[in-house]
C-alpha cells in the first residue's frame, strides 16, 4: 500500500459548491481527514471546455499529491464528466467522481424511467449522467436540463427567494412536462436550493444527492482497499483548506455550510502546479 | 515613436463582456485595427481579489505586447479598477481603462451631486469609481450597488425577461430612493441590459456608459500623441481575436454584438504569458 490509512482524502471543486462533498464525507466518515482544494481564481467550471477543465484538473490533482492524499474526490460535477476518466489513468491512487455515485442511485430509484437532470452546461452537454446511467438500464431516458443561474442564486444567498422560484419553474417546466420521477441535483451547489427544489417538484419526485452518494460510494471503497482510517484523529486540524484566491470570502461560505468551524484557509498559486 | 501608427490597438476582458468597448473603437475609431482579448478560461474577474486580476492582467498585457500593440485598452471594468494603475507603470506604451472616462463623464452629467455605480462586488468594493469622481467634484456623492446576478441574465440572453426586471428592480431600488440623478453602467455587459435598466430608472435619471466615454477617450489620446492610423486599412483581417477557452461560444455571442462578422478567433494558453 502506497500511503497510510490515517492520510488524507483529497476532496476538490472549482470553489465552494464542493463543500457540499466535503460536508458528506465529514459526518459520514467521521474519522477521515480531509485536504480540500478550491479553484476560487478560476471559478466557474461549469461554462468552460473540456480541455480547459482537464488542465484544470491535472493541476490540482498534482497539488494534492503533494499533500499525500490516499485517494482523491472530485466533488465537482464538471471536472467530474470531464476529466475524471483521463486523470484515473494518470495516477495510481484511486480517485473518484461524483457523477456516477448519483448516477447509478438515479437508475435504481426511478420507477417510470424517466430522470431529470439538472447541472451546469458543461456536465449537461458532457453526456456522463445519461450514459452511466443507461448503462445500468438502457430503457431510461435522461432529460438534462441546464440551469446556468442557480449558482449565482446560491451564492447570492436567495436560496428561498422568489426569483429563484421563479427561475426554478422555468427551468423544472420542460423536466415535468416530460413527467419525471427522478431528479439529480448535478451540481454541488444544488443541495443548497434542496428545500426550494422539493416544493417546485412535489412529492411524486425523488431528488437525488450525488454528494451523498459520493460519501457512500468512498466509504465502500476504503473499506474494499482496507484503507479506511480506523483511529480517530485527535488532530486539532483534521480537515486542511486550500483556494487559489483570497481566503476571506472562501472561509465564510465554508462556516456557513460545514458542521465544521474553518479557521484557517491557504492560497496558493495552482498555475505553478 | 516605438509602433507604427498603423498598429493595432490591444483590447482586453475577462471574456465577452468587453466586446461591448471593442464595439465602441468600431464605430467610433473605424480606421484603427483591434487586437481583442478575452480570458474565457479564468471569467468571471468580478469576484475575484486584487492579487489574482493583477496578475492575470499582466500575463494579458504580456500576450498583447507580443502581437505589437500601439495602445492598450483596459475594457473590464474590475481589472481597470483593481489592475491598470500598477501596470500603467510597467509598460511604455499607452494603456487606458474604462473607469476613469465613465467617472469623469459621470461627474460632468450629474446635477443633484448623486451618482449611483452598479457593477460588480469587486468593482464597486475598489471605490475607485467614487475616488475619481470626488477628484472632479468632492461634493458628489456616489452610492455604489454590486450586481452579481446580471452577468448570468445577459449570458443566459434574458434581457428584457419578467426576471431580470424583477432582479433590477431590487438592485436599483436602493439608488432610487436615494434619489441619484446619474446611473454609471460599471460593468461591460450591462449596456446590454440598458432598455430595461432604462425603463426602470425613468426619464429622471442619465446612464452613463463607460464603454462609450472610453472610445471617445482612446480617440483624444491618440489624437495628442500622433498616433492615428489615418490610413483606411484595407486588410482581410481588421479586428483580430484571441480567447484562452475553446473559440466556439466566444465568436457566437461577439457575432451577436458587434457591427462585423467574426470569422475566426485563436484559442492560446495565457498561463504561458
Amino acid at each position: 500500500m502506497k500511503y497510510k490509512k490515517t492520510a488524507p482524502i483529497g476532496v476538490f471543486d472549482s470553489g465552494v459548491g464542493g463543500l457540499t462533498v466535503a460536508r458528506e464525507i465529514m459526518r459520514n466518515l467521521p474519522h477521515e481527514k480531509i485536504v480540500y482544494f478550491g479553484d476560487t481564481a478560476r471559478v466557474p467550471y461549469g461554462s468552460k471546455s473540456k480541455e480547459t477543465i482537464l488542465r484544470y484538473s491535472r493541476q490540482i490533482v498534482r497539488f494534492l499529491q503533494t499533500q499525500e492524499v490516499k485517494a482523491i474526490v472530485v466533488a465537482c460535477n464538471t471536472a467530474s464528466a470531464l476529466a475524471l476518466e483521463t486523470i484515473s489513468e494518470e495516477i495510481d491512487i484511486p480517485i473518484i467522481g461524483v457523477v456516477k455515485p448519483g448516477a447509478k442511485v438515479a437508475a435504481q430509484t426511478t420507477r417510470n424511467k424517466k430522470i431529470g437532470l439538472i447541472g451546469t452546461r458543461a456536465t449537461v452537454k458532457s453526456d456522463l449522467y445519461r450514459k452511466t446511467i443507461q448503462a445500468e438500464n438502457p430503457e431510461i431516458e435522461v432529460i438534462g436540463q441546464p440551469c446556468p443561474l442557480f449558482v449565482p442564486l446560491v451564492e447570492e444567498g436567495w436560496l428561498k427567494d422568489s426569483v429563484t422560484i421563479e427561475v426554478a419553474k422555468r427551468y423544472l417546466a420542460p423536466l415535468l412536462e416530460k413527467d419525471i420521477d427522478t431528479l439529480i441535483l448535478g451540481c454541488t451547489h444544488y443541495p443548497l436550493l434542496r428545500s426550494t427544489l422539493k416544493t417546485l417538484v412535489g412529492d411524486g419526485v425523488t431528488l437525488v444527492n450525488p454528494a451523498y452518494e459520493t460519501a457512500k460510494e468512498l466509504q465502500r471503497l476504503l473499506k474494499e482497499q482496507g484503507m479506511e482510517n480506523e483511529i480517530h484523529t485527535d488532530e486539532e486540524f483534521p480537515y486542511r483548506f486550500f483556494v487559489s484566491d483570497e481566503e476571506e470570502c472562501f472561509q465564510e461560505f465554508a462556516n456557513s455550510i460545514l458542521p465544521y468551524n474553518v479557521k484557517r484557509t491557504e492560497q496558493i498559486n495552482i498555475e505553478e502546479f
